[in-house]
This record gives structure tokens, C-alpha cells and sequence, in this order.
């Protein structure tokens, strides 16, 4: 059958420093828009680039997932060398390292059961270490990681967390955070890991500006939680740079049962 | 007394990406001509500036380290804020990140017992992570991490390895490689750390070239340490990019007195 599809998962990394993001926009270069001119340079159909994690300008990604179909026998032909062909037609910021087949029940933005971020920032005297400043944010005070690393904790579990999203419409903002925890690596970073089933909007750079007043202590350790209780986004909460911010992982369950039940789950809860 | 001076020693980190290595040339940007400007814009006078590593174009640092000779003057008025001022002037891709004052028998060069230089390379087949491909090297091939290791140890110890060095008249390529190794990390990447008392022009990136041909199976295990028997540089081994290396670290004795034997004795063997 000519018409048959396969559908295609790609694990997908990026430097979103020279991006508008991951969403198409007409005139802009975004991470979609560069990945799909190559993809269909390959499969010459290429439909519903679907993507777990929607990244914002400058968000960058080590471990995000998106789905495509493509005609079955384009892949059929392509399977074994579709990583090497995109390594050499995509810019250096951006990398495909999986591509695979996966029934048509699964979706990359639906079947996901967690999204895994991580936020680096150097509070050393010095500034940023070379090397690494495309993902890490300086900050000209020292942090407290311990204080940062109590109020996080508080913000672990399921809540609605509207004081640090930005509104959308008849879109809910509960959502289960499975873990948000500070520590200091070996090098001196500061780094977040905030792992929950879904983020709405700037959620991860929110809950790091609330932190950052914590670690400056501008604000008690109580703070962050105490906005929960808040009814609208808080003006209070600074959203902290886009460049700190890396998505490191998609969480997906473990068979095709299970892609279809979470994907039910996830279109009732309507979560982005 | 006007005249008097502080040798003041200051630790350097850059992205080698942007400059023509580290030593000052007319018309080039390079480390020492970007860093010499801004002292001199803090320090009014600065003298002598001499570093442990003269790194090549392309390569980058994280453990730099480097003397000057300032007023004592301005150095007591800059002491406490010397940092956070160079931070403020100096470009993103170089960060001073230790400054402090040194009895004069120290010196950079010549007083320095190791330097430990690491090489970066990625075999993955979608190509090398965009956040980490300023120090990442990407390799068409798999390499066998094993076999290199095997080979990079048989070059520990005291030799000449002259094959392994852009000659320079009247100078010794006697060097003593206390450290020589490979392995994979936990993001796939082929990391080497190589450690010596000093190292001769181009030395890790011909040691790096060498192992990359036993790593694809070119040439066998024992090629490498064979070449220390030449008497000459050997056209056989090809000089790795220099964007994977980064030097990370260079140790000097405890104290005062070592600082001047140790000085003594490298003048004696004239290594660079």
C-alpha cells in the first residue's frame, strides 16, 4: 500500500541560543522549523511534528521527543542511516541522536507521563566559566542552596500552580510536581532539577525566580509555597533568563497499552 | 615606597573559539592581548605577564593559570573588588576567577610541577550534543575506548617524544607523562586526561591523533609507544583538532622554597 504510514519517534537535542523557540513561526528560525525543512529534504512527506515539550526562546534541550509520520516505505528505506543523512544536513545546534519506529498509539506530546528540566546558575565572583555560558545564568550575589533547596521541596506534590503560569484559556494549571530540588554541583553550579507530568507556560523559570529571591534572601523559605494559595499568576514572581533553562528527559510509559491510556488521561486533564 | 611591587597570580578560564591562542600577536585577538588591556585599565602598570600553558589557537582553558607584576599601590586599592571588576570588563568567552598575591619567587612557568590538559571527543552517530560542541570533537567512527587506553598507558613514564612534537631548536622533548588515560563518561563522550610535568608544541593533540588511529582499529595497540623509539617528529601522526582540548588544571609546590627549586629546576631542562 503506497499509503501506508509509519509513525517515527526522534530524540532530538539543541543550543536554543540562536532560536525563537520550538514552535514554527512564519519568518523566524525555531527548532521545528529548521528540523522539518530537513526531514521532509528526507521523507518528502512529513506530517504532525507533534513535540513533548513546547520550548520557549532560548529554552534549550538535550533530551526532547517529538513524533512525525512519514510514508512506511520512505522509512522502510531510510531506517538505517536516517541519523548519520539528518547529523550531516542539520546545523551544528541542533541534533537528532534516536529515531525510531513506534506503534501509531504513541504521542510524543500526550503519552508522556514526566518532563524532566534542569536550571544551571553560577554565583561566582568571576561570572560565567566559558565554556559553559550558553546554559548557564550568571548572578552577581551568592545563593543560599540549602534555603533554595527547602522551598522547592515545599512546592513538591499536586497544586494548582497559576501564581507561576502564565494564563492561557480553559486551560487548568494543576499539576503534579514529582520532585524540584537545588544542589551545588562539583564545580560550584547551582542547579535545579524539576521533574513533574506537565509544565504549563514559563512554569520552570517561574518557580526559579521565586527561588532566586529565597537564595538572595529578599524573601522567607515559606514564600514560594505560600503562592500557592494564590487565585491569578503573582506579579511577585520574577520569571527567571530563558538560557539557564535545559530540558533533559520525556518520560514515557512503558508499552503500547499504556501510551494509549495516558494519552486518554492526558487529553481529559487537557494539560499543554 | 612608589616603586614597590605585588606579583599577583590570577586563574583563567576561556572558550578557545574565539582567539588565536593565548599569546599576544599584532593584529590577532588573542587571550593574553584581550586580558592585557583590562588589567592594564585596572592596575595602570602591568609587567610580566607569563602563563603555565601557551596554549594554540582554538584551544580552550578552564584552570589557566598566570603572573603579573603590579603597583603595590594598586593592588591593596583593587584587592577586594579585583574580581568582580575584570568580570564587569572582560568579554564572555574569558573569566578571571582567582586573583591574589604571591611571594616573587613564584612564577607561572617555571614553577610548575604538572599540567593536566583533557580531550573531548564524540563517536555518536547523530553527531556531537549542541550545548557541548564548543569542546567536543565529532568522530565518523566508533572508537574502541579500550584499545586506547591500553595504547595511552604505554606512554606513561619518562621518554623522549619527540615524534610527538613540533621540534623548536636547542629545546629537549624529554617529558615525564604521569598520567595517560581513556574513557567513556556517562553521556557516551571519549574523554582523555593527560598529565606531565610539561608538554612540547602540539604533544596532546599528535598523543590524541595517534590513539584515534588505534581506536578505529588503523593501527595496533602498541603503534603509539613504538614511535618513541624515533628520532625525529613522525608524518605518520596527525594532529587532532584543537577545539577538543582544554586545559584544566596546573600544579605547583606547596610553598616558597618549592616554588624556587622547582623553578631552578626546569630552568636547567629548558622545557617550555
Amino acid at each position: 500500500m503506497q499509503d501506508e504510514k509509519a509513525r517515527v519517534r526522534l530524540d532530538v537535542s539543541y543550543d536554543g541560543t540562536g532560536f525563537s523557540g520550538w514552535a514554527a513561526q512564519p519568518g523566524q528560525r525555531t527548532v521545528a522549523g529548521v528540523l522539518s525543512a530537513e526531514l521532509e529534504r528526507l521523507f518528502r512527506t512529513v506530517e504532525g511534528l507533534t513535540v513533548a515539550g513546547r520550548t520557549d526562546a532560548g529554552v534549550h534541550a538535550s533530551g526532547q521527543v517529538c513524533h512525525i509520520d512519514v510514508p512506511l516505505a520512505a522509512w522502510e528505506a531510510l531506517e538505517s542511516t536516517v541519523l548519520r543523512r539528518l547529523a550531516g544536513l542539520l546545523p551544528p545546534d541542533v541534533r537528532v541522536f534516536g529515531a525510531r519506529r513506534v506503534p501509531p498509539s504513541f504521542d510524543a506530546r500526550f503519552s508522556a507521563v514526566f518532563r524532566l528540566y534542569r536550571y544551571r546558575i553560577s554565583d561566582a565572583v568571576g561570572g560565567v566559566e566559558p565554556l559553559r555560558r550558553l546554559d548557564t545564568v550568571a548572578w552577581p550575589r551568592p545563593l543560599d542552596v540549602a534555603a533554595m533547596n527547602e522551598a522547592a521541596r515545599a512546592l513538591e506534590g499536586e497544586h494548582d500552580f497559576v501564581a507561576f503560569c502564565r494564563r492561557k484559556e480553559h486551560a487548568t494549571t494543576i499539576r503534579t510536581v514529582s520532585e524540584f530540588s537545588w544542589r551545588r554541583d562539583d564545580d560550584g553550579i547551582v542547579v535545579a532539577s524539576v521533574r513533574a507530568d506537565a509544565f504549563c507556560q514559563q512554569m520552570v523559570r517561574s518557580f526559579v525566580g521565586a527561588m532566586l529571591a529565597v537564595g538572595e534572601g529578599r524573601r522567607p523559605v515559606e514564600w514560594p509555597a505560600s503562592l500557592l494559595a494564590a487565585s491569578s499568576r503573582s506579579s511577585e514572581v520574577l520569571v527567571a533568563p530563558a538560557h539557564g533553562l535545559t530540558l533533559l528527559e520525556v518520560g514515557y510509559p512503558a508499552n503500547e497499552s499504556g501510551y494509549l491510556a495516558q494519552a486518554e488521561a492526558t487529553r481529559r486533564m487537557r494539560v499543554r
